[in-house]
């Protein structure tokens, strides 16, 4: 068997590749569970549902005016309106629709179904009655300010595709077919087991698990279990044969580097049934990370350290928990700024720096923080952007305009601290 | 009593002198309550909170190798190693620190306490070991890869502000800090209450009603009643007094335009102790939404039509939320991308186009969708994007590069079906 500081250093690949490699080997399925529909927001259709009814279910008027037949309003304007007779009124929850023949107006309120014989709508700002008479003073295309039946979703519109991410309009579109209830994926069960005697004995706070027990959440996944163990062969092995029975991805943080005591690599491969996807990307900070497929689910190792550990998930856990659900990341959120000073890049090696993003006058700075190490938290508190350096760049110089990921709202410049 | 139609076409304002007027008028405060740490994330938080310890709680190794005295590495090289006699290792969990004196090393792992007396880490793939000794191949300056006491984070440096929305980093940074639970304001509570005659009669499906919710839940406040109450001023005003008993915030939907059965606004104006704080912006679509502070709370008044309605809580009803939470709503995703056609603008008004992002080779195409009625649900449905035309623009040309909020994620061109 190899051992894992071999392994780190021979096969270090590309974190497109690492990716890549990942998805194809996992196989696990997420089954379906059904929700109310007031509850579906945010969670991923299972399948694609499709318009039952035409939106609007009958033609109706756009606006609050008078309808009436083109030909009677052709022309008309402010020194020579149109005059017709009002012949009736319909509003939005009239059941019965009158007819209109030459020369006759109805009124009609915002939605309500359009008169027979009726092919435009003229507001009523630009109407004038008296008696049973209205003065029409502006001409309008025929069929204007009608909304047609059908206009918005015919029946057999797809309005929710299989993996989409529920968002209020798609709920909206849902409610309109009548549907109450959507059949969505159920939330991907991730399990957490951290290693580390240091954390079993209490020596260091483990504040790796609720970083990671949060990102699940915030993921739209479910924590399935979270356990603590010692630096121990079995002891990992345990653990994780128990989370995989639960779950249908495991995360494991610590133990992944080339030290003696790094045995996360070793418990994976005393399963017996794992295959090796990945040990060791190209990716500062994150370069530790490694992946194992078990019964056709990941088991992702993550260095444990906080912003190491972020950054392993967010190239690897959330691409597989939405391929999971069908589905694609969301974009996020960007902003172009000028960088204040030079960012170096290790060759190869594709680099996340935080940094704040900051507003001075009309432009916004980009301002890396010194701290850069794979553990420090507080770079991720203090700052609120994510700079990312290709691989194939050597870096970016002082002054360069650049993109960066903002992970929290711009400030202004004058409110932040220095040195940062 | 003025009638609303003379309020409407008189007072049209801009959407920016409206939400501050707005922010201004509303005095109601959120209350608190405790939640666990791993149920904080995305709450806000309600207090300033500060680390209670160092991080790291001491100095330490921040990689595996051998801690050395600097003045007994510097000039290592390949060809002229030092030679180090090992003294020691220390580990992660290890309570005793050994204490090292010039020409000395320990093996230290990534994590462990630095020895007493080093001032300089070796990573172990720049050593070789021979029995009791170490040959370091590499120098490396003063106090390399080695993370010290409060490097991080400092008692007493804030990790949290009030109105914060906690992220998986802050939950981590406050678990480092010993806190297993989180003060963050309780959610805002928001009422819907849904005004036609038809919606009662079930003529038409009330499909407003779960696009607000859904708004509501996604935005983090809480519904706290729905009612649906026919166009009648005495019972759209019992529905909102209800509703204001139970919330912070009152949403009516219908009922806001200059039609015979549109009582929104009397509603209000009849409660007695009302202020209007505007009725009519200069916004397309969304041009009739109102809002009324009573009791210092927001009534917002929309227009009910799907596509209306979501750009006035978007514009009004966002902001509210996260000033009540002290906080700052977060950045939108944005693409830059080529029009593909023209958008035009009505001048003074502030107008949103929907419209599907996709991408065709290197660039990104901004296809507006042409149906662009407010109540026209399918265009939020099948569009990915949407484009603002501010007030003082009369439109952009098609060909002009500019930036669109991403609603979802980015389509590839060649799967639009055409005609959008």
């Amino acid at each position: 068997m190899e051992s894992s500081a071999e392994v780190l250093y021979v096969e270090l690949i590309s974190s497109e590749e690492a990716l890549k490699k990942l998805l194809d080997e996992v196989s696990v399925e997420v089954g379906s569970e059904v929700v109310r529909l007031l509850s579906s927001v945010g969670r991923h259709s299972f399948r694609d549902y499709v318009s039952t009814v035409d939106v609007p279910p009958f033609s109706r008027s756009a606006v609050d005016g008078f309808a009436a037949i083109f030909a009677d309003i052709v022309g008309a304007s402010e020194g020579s309106p149109a005059l017709l007779r009002v012949t009736g009124s319909v509003d939005v929850d009239s059941v019965e629709v009158p007819t209109i023949n030459r020369s006759e107006a109805v009124k009609v309120s915002t939605g309500a179904p359009l008169p027979r014989g009726a092919d435009v709508v003229i507001p009523i700002e630009y109407c004038k009655v008296l008696e049973d008479r209205v003065y029409v003073y502006r001409s309008y295309p025929r069929y204007a300010n009608i909304s047609f039946k059908g206009e918005d979703l015919r029946v057999g519109d797809i309005i929710v595709r299989r993996g989409t991410k529920l968002r209020p309009w798609h709920v909206a579109a849902l409610k309109a077919s009548g549907y109450e209830e959507v059949e969505v994926f159920r939330k991907v069960r991730v399990s957490i087991v951290s290693t580390g005697s240091e954390l079993v004995k209490g020596v260091l706070p483990n504040y790796t698990l609720p970083l990671v027990a949060s990102y699940i959440a915030e993921l739209g996944g479910e924590v399935a279990l979270t356990d603590v163990v010692p630096d121990s062969i079995e002891d990992i092995a345990t653990a994780v044969e128990k989370a995989l029975e639960l779950s249908d991805v495991v995360v494991v943080t610590g133990g992944t580097s080339v030290g003696d005591r790094d045995l996360s690599p070793r418990a994976l491969e005393s399963l017996g049934r794992s295959k090796k996807v990945f040990h060791g990307v190209r990716v500062r900070p994150g370069r530790t990370c490694g992946a194992y497929v078990v019964d056709g689910k990941l088991v992702l190792l993550v260095s444990g350290l906080p912003v190491a550990t972020y950054v392993s998930l967010e190239l690897f856990l959330k691409p597989l928990v939405y391929k999971l659900y069908s589905s694609k990341p969301e974009p996020k959120p960007t902003v172009r700024g000028r960088l204040t000073r030079r960012l170096p890049n290790e060759p190869g090696f594709r680099s996340f720096y935080r940094a704040v993003a900051c507003i001075e006058g009309d432009e916004v700075l980009i301002v890396p923080l010194r701290l850069t190490g794979s553990g420090v938290l507080s770079t991720l508190v203090r700052g609120n952007a994510v700079v990312e350096v290709p691989e194939d760049s050597e870096g970016y110089e002082e002054g360069t305009e650049i993109v960066a990921t903002l992970v929290n709202p711009l400030v202004e410049c004058s409110s932040i601290k220095l040195p940062i």
